[in-house]
């Protein structure tokens, strides 16, 4: 029988099979108990060289993955377009291949533009892990959401989640929308039509056409951040009329289950998706994602390094 | 009997007993040793995870946690404001749950306003140790002064020690005067009108009028830093009218002890605040403070991350 | 007998006799076995501490160190122009003697103007490694281009060796010269008349009128970077100009000897100084240099730390 992963990279969900995410997210089980040890480390990569390329700022991603590289005791090197040899006009494939022929075992890489990771895969013996390429996919933050969503529930099939905010520009909710539908979840998807992609309902999601209907008997809402940064404000009147329709509050999601259970990929606009009430109170398990996505990322790596295959 | 040290963070000096101030400096000589070996490394901090977050600008301090760091195996991550997601207007608490959430042991932080770092540490499970806040406090500085004393002089007890220059925005100050005069030194301060705390009386030190007032039977003479950066140069006519009137030279050293001892914090404006012949001049014990820096920083580290409990 | 090499630095060739040349090259022929193996690691350098210090922009030249220093399992420190205290106005000289005073082993150093490696040397205990000084030398890109072009001839001594381009402001060129030359090879050096200095034929080089004399015959052709970046657009009309008369095509290689290696500093600019044909075809050993260049820095951190005289 063949091993389940075969593959160097994970550069997303779209082209993972259903027992390939029920793997990482078992290894991943394993790797959380490693973060709660006292000595929070095991020798897994020892001697493995992996490069952290932050073409976009970042602190949670970034850090999730060099504290998951460190705890699998890998070496880990960072780049970030500042004072990187791209200010010198290089070609982003020159860097890579260049990075590449100082022996990398892992790549990870963030990229505003989509398709980027892919094309790395392609030209690198290195394994390439997507940490973000610009609105496409996301496939580290799916994983540790959907393990959030298992840990907290104890499954993901049959459950009811509804996905609130900036559809039209989220790699986070097309990654999630992948991985939740093949796991067998129905998945709701709500935004103000500005922030809302025609081709949506082709992913096999519903449409819901306010919060309300969004969150109504819902086991797991997942609010986005609406990206203020990148010109988001223009898609709606102002924040104040944005947190009115679309806000998550106490009092909306009592039409949630009464175990509902809210997550924020993050960082988070307190006030405009999401009020302080809701984000820090009892259903919120926004932190648990944070903590979880260290060990879902010591997972990816642990599987695309190969290292499984030469323990077995 | 219960263990001299059962903080979990450093934030300040002046909340310390003197059994604690002793107790970290007593650990700093065993650390300074560690530091002289031919493999400058012991295990105490394996597999331990240490946040250093810098918000303002530093070489010093924060390349001296570094080595601290590392030569107590810990492993270690670098967080900055640039590329951070406090660039998308997170707030610094939300920024440091999600860190937070990452499980650290340790946070050290650096911030330009006074009581970040106490808001940390009540809110973190991990220990806090304060790099500097604002004008507030600095503990590791003075406590690698203190311990820079302590080796020089063989005590602190009794010993007249000067401090002049800009006192009013130094941290530096501060925690110092909490420091030595806990221990029972007696501190005289001397700074241009402008740049001296009307309050500064009621910390238990004299007030010199002039340098030479200050330094007149000096054991110690610590000169501060001016921070032309920061605009000091409002607060006197010129800089060389500075350095005319405050400035250190060896002609005024005469009016202090013939074994005085000359102390800088860093860095370095020669010619104004201090001489060059001064500055590395056969009293200068300036290079000793950066040396017994690690070696504090490893003692603050260790104790804070409760490793002597567990060890005893 | 005395040990080849004796020295703490590498401040550039020179200064190096070929016995020591020779001892760098067959030292990194066993680091770079290092780095195919598994588990890319050994314990040469552990405990000791380096410091990479580059005060100009680098991805390839500074990841090269890091990963060589991790292979060697040192502790390793970056710093950068940006967030040091260089910003707050203090000498290159203070920063040095402070980061001297945390008791590293090795600084690596880039720097803008000639020379600073050679200040810092005779300043620091720590050995020095000189990682690019202005136009000056940049020893370790030297080495592993005579490391590749042995690993790929079998030899040094007898070989045609062109370099072509902007030899005026290229720290390459000079090291290279000095090295090839030491080594008994045959250097040929054509650029357009504005970026060649008049006094480069005293070197013991000869000076070709064009490509095409310059690569007649020749084992190796060496192409340089042209600077755009810093204005050497000015030295001549255009980019397409400068391709027309020094750009390296297929055609114009057919003068060279059937079994060629085309060599490249990087980063390159495709279309400017080398088509792409030739950049990425049979004949070039681009990326080997940069494989090569972490063995050789192994290597030289490994001479410069002593470590070879404490196991002998």
């Amino acid at each position: 029988m063949p091993p389940v992963w075969n593959r160097k990279d994970l550069l997303g969900i779209a082209d993972l099979g259903r027992d390939e995410i029920e793997l990482i997210l078992n290894t991943a089980e394993s790797m959380r108990e490693v973060g709660e040890r006292p000595i929070k480390k095991v020798p897994t990569l020892r001697g493995k060289t992996v490069m952290n390329l932050f073409f976009e700022a970042s602190t949670r991603t970034r850090s999730s993955f060099e504290i998951a590289e460190k705890r699998l005791s890998a070496d880990n090197l960072n780049f970030s377009t500042a004072g990187s040899s791209l200010e010198k006009g290089e070609s982003l494939i020159d860097t890579a291949m260049n990075l590449q022929a100082m022996a990398p075992d892992l790549v990870v890489i963030r990229h505003k533009h989509a398709g980027v990771p892919h094309m790395l895969a392609r030209r690198l013996k290195a394994g390439v892990v997507n940490a973000g390429d610009g609105a496409h996919e996301h496939p580290t933050q799916a994983l540790l959401d959907a393990f959030t969503i298992r840990q907290k529930k104890g499954r993901i099939a049959g459950l009811k989640v509804a996905i609130v905010g900036d559809i039209e520009h989220s790699r986070v909710v097309r990654s999630n929308i992948h991985l939740l539908t093949r796991l067998g979840a129905q998945v709701t998807v709500a935004a103000p039509r500005t922030l809302m992609p025609v081709e949506i309902g082709r992913m096999g999601v519903r449409v819901a056409h306010d919060l309300a209907d969004a969150i109504a008997g819902a086991d797991v809402v997942m609010m986005l951040r609406i990206q203020l940064e990148r010109g988001a404000r223009v898609a709606f009147p102002s924040v104040r009329e944005y947190f009115n329709l679309f806000g998550l509050t106490v009092e909306r999601l009592k039409r949630a289950k009464p175990d509902v259970i809210i997550m924020h990929p993050g960082p988070m606009n307190r006030g405009v998706e999401i009020s302080s009430e809701v984000a820090d109170g009892p259903y919120s398990v926004i932190l648990d994602q944070v903590t979880n996505g260290v060990a879902v990322r010591m997972a990816v790596l642990y599987l695309c390094s190969g290292a499984h295959l030469e323990a077995s």
